[in-house]
């Protein structure tokens, strides 16, 4: 076997990761890193992988630093480890640098195979609502055209009266798995992003006989981003402050310490049904403070902005048009 | 523009189609083909694109007749006429035949953004449980990691007790839209195939907060196939008979008139919502004689064999494992 340039560095990694900490051994790779995809402006070309050189700060071209790189983020979760630790050397190399200001960030996944929501994940979304705590995990799906990034609008369809905002942690699955034990289940993941579950309450509860996918899955329904935070560059995705903004005002303010049924656990079920792969899509359910449930109902419209925000992650910006 | 070789022959078919008659004009293109993705036996390699010379009858091998042409019916859809017009090429030349023994058929569409599924679409279904005769149409979806092929096993999973049958027409989208009107409809439409929408009761009726996605998802409860047959190929999707047979006894028997909501309302109804793309595909539901309303309730165990059947398409064979 003829090893390709920088083979070597790739399999001392790999025989290092072994010795590794708890917490360093918790994701996919040892790459501490932000993911993100993006377009530059004035570029008719397609999709390209970027690391952020921190949360807003340049991003490296992964393309622009090594040609064979693949163009999206799923193709380079596809990849493995190697994929990763590919772009932890595009970014360690300092070179190939975009000013924000040059690109238009989309979502840090596109097209995955799947995107999995979980319902009344959170025991004070629980209480606001007067419902039981759920026993097992509620699984729903929104369709993966529903997917937009950190900074586009949010469409109001004229088909609906009624859209919510609902501030989530999301996961990205880093490889292929079934049947996956709690305790291996944080190594199938490749990061943490934020996510609106954007929800059209008259669709989701009182229609399409009470199926929740319509009313979920409008287009622009499924804000995300801004950038696929690595499991390795966090502390305890499990501890992390949750706040979800109407223009400027804030409507949600919780903390992933209220999730029931946390990201090992999700894993482990959704994968009692179905294969896991690299790409796909988990959110995680949100805190209190929805639209639907205050009195009166609140929901969105036309000019509004909302911004959902989680702790070491970043921020996901979307006017309502 | 410099024009590739045999493009006379596409923009002369181009020409001619808006003068065809009301039943040519219905699909995608005029090419009245069967369209299958195999593998062949022994090959290591991926999936090929493939046209059967007649239902059950030799396959020719796309990419073998011309190496540029695609290797996913998806990558064929999304070239829109000009994809399944190369196609219909390939299959007069009469080359590049395969044996069926040669080849194992797969899924005529494997990794679609969507798998739409609907529910209650059957006059007869909704009569057979007593339920109201729905207004609009009920919409649900699997995940797409549950296809499987025409021949492949229906894997029973230890988590379910009452997993049963439903044979479904579907249809496959073949350009892209949203907001399409009924009176356009068809002509998104590639083809249409067989598929199983195998279905655990259990998890759809009493778990997961009655939402269905679980319950219908689990890997290998929706195989598919055998073929892609275009909408050119066919007489009319909405008069064809529907069977469904287990270990050899007709358990479903209906005719697609039966159907509540046909392809076009179908179209326009979820294309209110979301944004078709090509290779997306639907189950437009499934006529009475499941298992789970016989008296008493019957559902399957390892060893059956269900085989769905529907005129002018063909039949699926799944063996219970």
């Amino acid at each position: 076997m003829r090893l390709p340039p920088g083979s070597f560095s790739i399999f001392r990694s790999l025989f290092t990761r072994r010795q590794r900490t708890e917490p360093q051994r918790r994701g996919l790779s040892g790459a501490a890193m932000r993911l993100v995809q993006f377009r530059r402006h004035g570029d008719s070309g397609g999709i390209r992988v970027g690391v952020e050189q921190g949360e807003g700060l340049g991003v490296v071209d992964l393309k622009a630093f090594d040609p064979s790189m693949p163009s999206t983020v799923k193709e380079l979760l596809e990849l493995g480890d190697m994929g990763l630790e590919g772009a932890q050397r595009a970014l360690s190399s300092g070179h190939c640098v975009l000013e924000r200001s040059d690109i238009q960030l989309l979502a840090p996944v596109l097209a995955p195979e799947k995107v999995v929501c979980v319902g009344m994940n959170y025991w004070d979304h629980c209480l606001e609502q007067n419902a039981p705590i759920p026993k097992e995990p509620i699984i729903f799906s929104k369709f993966p055209s529903a997917i937009s990034g950190p900074y586009d609008d949010i469409i109001l369809p004229p088909e609906s009266q009624e859209v919510d905002w609902e501030v989530e942690l999301a996961f990205v699955i880093g490889r292929r798995g079934k049947h996956i034990k709690e305790e291996d289940a944080l190594s199938y993941v490749a990061g943490f992003t934020v996510a609106n579950d954007v929800s059209a309450r008259d669709w989701q509860m009182k229609r399409n006989g009470k199926q929740w996918l319509l009313g979920k899955t409008f287009d622009s329904f499924c804000p995300l981003g801004p950038a696929l935070v690595t499991t390795d560059a966090m502390k305890d995705p499990h501890n992390l402050s949750v706040r979800c903004l109407v223009n400027g005002d804030t409507v949600q303010s919780s903390n992933t310490d209220q999730m029931i049924f946390k990201t090992e656990a999700l894993i482990a079920w959704v994968s009692k049904f179905v294969t896991l792969s690299p790409g796909d899509v988990f959110l995680t359910g949100t805190p209190p403070g929805v639209g639907v449930f205050r009195k009166p109902p609140v929901f969105l419209k036309k000019g509004d902005v909302v911004e959902c925000q989680i702790e070491q992650l970043g921020s996901i910006i979307n006017k309502v048009v």
